[in-house]
């Protein structure tokens, strides 16, 4: 399946529940996918980082794939992450994902190794050459060192190669001056629909991105929180900015939870995919809260301070007291 | 003089014009001075990247400072940066400019040493004790590594030490978790001036960093176009947001003359000054566009296309044709 | 297979002859192995970062793997890379090398992902417990961010969870402590055969490696110049420092063909890997000088240089004169 | 005075003592300058980084090096670090060391600005002009981001900018390329005295160092035990390689005195520099451990520590066993 429409609005990286012995629940993951799309995302982003996509073997990763384009059934494209080192890896899980019905591609640069920009555009036009997909170029330095400047992203948008960027970096004036170049947010947003959709990755300031004009959102905190960030997407088409700002500083707040799990103890990735999960099942949405291979888990202290910021980000009730 | 109102605004960091002979150029300084207030901006600072600073002798440091304040005649408040590796070091910065009329301190972590969180909140202490002088911490990753992290400087905030602080990181995720800590655009906004001022040294995304509640914007850019950021600032203060980023779609196109040194030729800033100072010449407010040694001037055919940026975005009238 | 001694000696990373169309040229790999072993070499890393492993895909790998270890026909000992993102991707690997007759793996750090020590010790754990194969750690910063820590490593080598430490830090004080706290080179040359094997990946230094206690190395351009390094290492362990010395300082020189990429054109893995083809062609090794998609391919011009260095150096004789 | 002989041999980077309240103890100075030149050692680094130049004051510097070219009395020449920022405040230190008596220079590549190689360039021959002193590179990467590639290096060699290099990188690899593109280990060893001085900063691998051919060694431990490095270094220049490398590895192991701060409470910098004082102060070398703001202080603990550190390389006594 092809792409009907240019990308654009909440496109919620999905995770990738797991049972205890390390597999993909599909049954909580079919859950989740409803649930995401009950709240009106736009699209969903299957295999990426949320989605612990460099955790899962090549078999775990079509399992993902399989369950969130069945679970969406058409409601919404899907895209999928096909993360891997370089060109040649990359194009085996392109094929999969292709088979299994993903509407688009979403590959970083090549990592591990040493790379150039030139090799990176030339990886991205055999990537697009060899699948005829959309393909989204994604990138988070945090993850693959380097950056794709704005220059290379404007060439690989002009000649065809992308249909779009996530952009994962955090830096808001070199997005910025990438939404300029490829016209600028009114002539964005008052023209045919543009054939290269700019998609933020921030969650802390997603208000701040569709200000600057990007055509989507893809927040991990939007597992969680659909709704949240449908209704800050929402406010800021209909042009109110401060209902907007005020959705996204208690999307902020909420995300806390990320932070539950101590720096001494376990990496910042370990703390983030353990407080999503855990908010999911708490929430009733995932059966177990387990993260992938060789991941610390959450303590039950991290958990139940997860629990209070769903709480006071209204999402869960406020425990009962206890009797006195 | 100390503060008598929080700092809010359009504080740009001012450029120090040079001679040939690389002394300070007082009656350029002034000049650009009085254009700034003259267009409307809440406060300068002084002595900071953007006035190459690091580039100038204690003794430069010193006349620039007392061009400013006294060119500025109290029609706004005056930060000094106070640039230097350490807190002994700083200090002498800090005492010259407190003799020297300035309202507030600007002080930046140590560098060159390596350092610890413990030891940066021991140096920000010292420096206030020392000296009872307003001190705006300055986070700036690109010159001074590490970050000052959102907790440190909430911390700094509620115990009275910073009076404030330039956030130059490019990190709007950090920010706006800064922000919300703070208590969030609304009630910084609609309650009592607050006492901490967040300032973002965002020029690309100053629209943004405003939506996102803070007080105050730092732009280099500001010293070639303050009207454009103080119409930026005041369409964003009513509430206008959409003419608040088209002023800043404006000002990111203009942006690009800080791009005209090649890369292989020059440091990126080199270039960047080198195109502030070429645009100042051009619009008469500097006598000579002279960068500190040992940055690299930029050529003449670089200074042609500063030229053409100013025109594109209003700021010159375009040239005449040659005759035929 | 497990291994029958402790690893020492020469275990050059073997390259990946590809052909043309990109895929494995077994005939070539067999051809450099025969080569190797004649040399002397004591050992052979085959699917290391040389290797080009990151650029397989899974199959080619495996043929790759398959055709180092029928050609080494036992006479050294075979480690194989298991290159991936995390424990669950590793294990396969893992599990595939182990039927394909490798005597040791070779893993790194997980990467992609943000990670933290305690994590990285419960991967090497896993990996050693599920695979019951002597496990070496692949310390390689310029691939996988972060360190092993000295403590780290000294930790997975008293508890059995490490066969050895494969160092690419390039740190030479860390490596040093490291040797100290495992004993000290003469309590390591002079006692039983230590059960925890140190491999220096330094080409540059490889004398002062040996010098410092390490056991083995594991040079790149031990590819192209494998009877160089065996004399080098013959010269340290005979205490004739000098000699060793110069025949290092030889390989320094010879090391230049690393470098005949233009900065400009591509990344410096390109034109380190192309130059070790391009010069195992010369030397009529290989068959072709390919390397993966989407690196940059030497220019002949490079190619010229190349032999230029291999002259040089005394492996190649000197081309004729074009007649006058 | 200019240097009457090339630059070698044990040259520490002398510390600086201080009183309780932060001044300069020059009596502490001038005593481990004695003991230093006592011990045998080459040449003084004053004001270098172990010296805590980046925390003195102008006048706290010059006060240093006075008390130290003073006590040096001519035995031995005298570098002095002019750590600064940029050109123009690098001179003005400059201009003070040449009038206290220094014999060389000690300069970093600019730092906190963002710079270019052709403008670091133009800053050490902007030095050299204006000062006529010899000049050394002083690379040092934790301090100062960027690097000084062997090609600048040379190329500053050969037009006789630079009379040497003090290299910190702790990159052995890029050293020894520097090493053989300059001639090699055996034409320096065996030829005129080099013009151009290669220094290394190592102080766990000076053996290797030595190896590689270069000329000196500034250990910050050799403040400690300078008898040791002086030992390690004739030995070295005797060829006894062996007995080399175990003076080398005594002191590795007594370099563990610089780890005894925990990494939770101060900065690597702090626990380093304070192991040092607390070492020089149990060693009745000077008066106070001391160390400049905003370093925070060794425990008594950790102190205790470093004493076992020094009992057990043989350089202070085994305390008396408590009675029973």
């Amino acid at each position: 399946m092809a792409l009907t429409a240019p990308l654009h609005g909440v496109i919620p990286p999905v995770c990738t529940p797991l049972d205890p012995h390390g597999e993909v629940d599909t049954a909580s993951l079919a859950r989740l996918v409803r649930r995401l799309l009950d709240a009106g995302v736009h699209g969903l982003f299957a295999l990426g980082s949320t989605g612990e996509a460099a955790y899962l073997t090549d078999r775990q990763r079509a399992t993902a794939l399989e369950t969130v384009v069945t679970a969406a059934a058409g409601r919404a494209p899907v895209l999928a992450g096909v993360i891997d080192t370089t060109t040649a890896r990359v194009l085996e899980h392109a094929r999969t994902a292709t088979a299994l019905g993903a509407d688009a591609l979403v590959a970083t640069a090549p990592f591990y190794v040493r790379t150039h920009p030139r090799e990176i555009a030339a990886h991205f036009r055999r990537l697009r050459t060899a699948t005829g997909m959309p393909l989204i170029a994604y990138d988070i330095p945090v993850s693959v060192p380097g950056r794709l400047s704005p220059a290379l992203v404007r060439a690989l948008a002009e000649d065809g190669t992308l249909a779009g960027l996530k952009d994962s970096s955090g830096d808001d004036g070199a997005l910025r001056r990438l939404l300029v170049g490829l016209g600028g947010r009114t002539a964005r947003r008052t023209g045919p629909a543009p054939a290269f959709a700019v998609l933020s990755g921030s969650e802390l300031a997603a208000d701040s991105a569709l200000l600057a004009g990007v055509d989507g959102i893809v927040p991990g905190l939007g597992n969680v929180d659909p709704a949240g960030y449908v209704r800050l997407h929402d406010a800021a088409r209909a042009g109110d900015w401060p209902r907007a700002a005020a959705e996204q500083e208690r999307l902020v707040a909420l995300f806390d939870l990320t932070d539950t799990g101590p720096e001494a103890e376990m990496g910042r990735g370990s703390s983030a995919l353990g407080g999503f999960k855990a908010a999911l099942r708490l929430l009733g949405v995932i059966a177990h809260r387990d993260t992938a291979a060789p991941q610390i888990p959450l303590s039950e202290e991290s958990v139940a301070e997860v629990g209070r910021r769903l709480t006071e980000a209204g999402l869960l009730p406020a425990p009962h007291p206890p009797y006195g």
